[in-house]
């Protein structure tokens, strides 16, 4: 099985990361860009030696391990094969 | 307009942080997982102050400023407004 785990900032936390790539890229001379947000992605593989269904097994690892549920958000796309 | 780019190490470079993640998560009782490999994306807004396409626009910021193109590949998906 194969899937992506895509991990951002919620809209109402700051991203200062983002905030200075924006300020990178206006200085560059991009100055028609308004905002830039950075986030992470994930891209896992396994063998099917689990029960259940693969996104939900990688709504666990979001869980337990690659999300903090405070700031972050996450989106999973799973291939199930 | 608005536009996402993600940007990925190239398959033939070696991703320390993934193999950790990796082994993390069987430290976590997932132990069908076989590999992780991590990204970051761009989430990226501007106004329309620029000549030319969005997605060779944002190509751009790529080469000059997000991407390093020795050891890293990038997607570029562009939402023309």
């Amino acid at each position: 099985m194969k899937g992506k785990i895509y991990v951002y900032l919620k809209k109402q936390v700051l991203d200062p990361q983002g905030k200075a790539i924006e300020n990178a890229l206006k200085s560059l001379g991009f100055e028609e860009v308004k905002s830039v947000r950075v986030g992470k992605f994930f891209e896992i593989e396994t063998d099917s030696s689990f029960s259940g269904s693969a996104k939900e097994r990688m709504k666990e690892y979001c869980k337990k391990l690659l999300v903090n549920g405070v700031i972050e958000d996450f989106e999973v796309e799973a291939v199930e094969e």
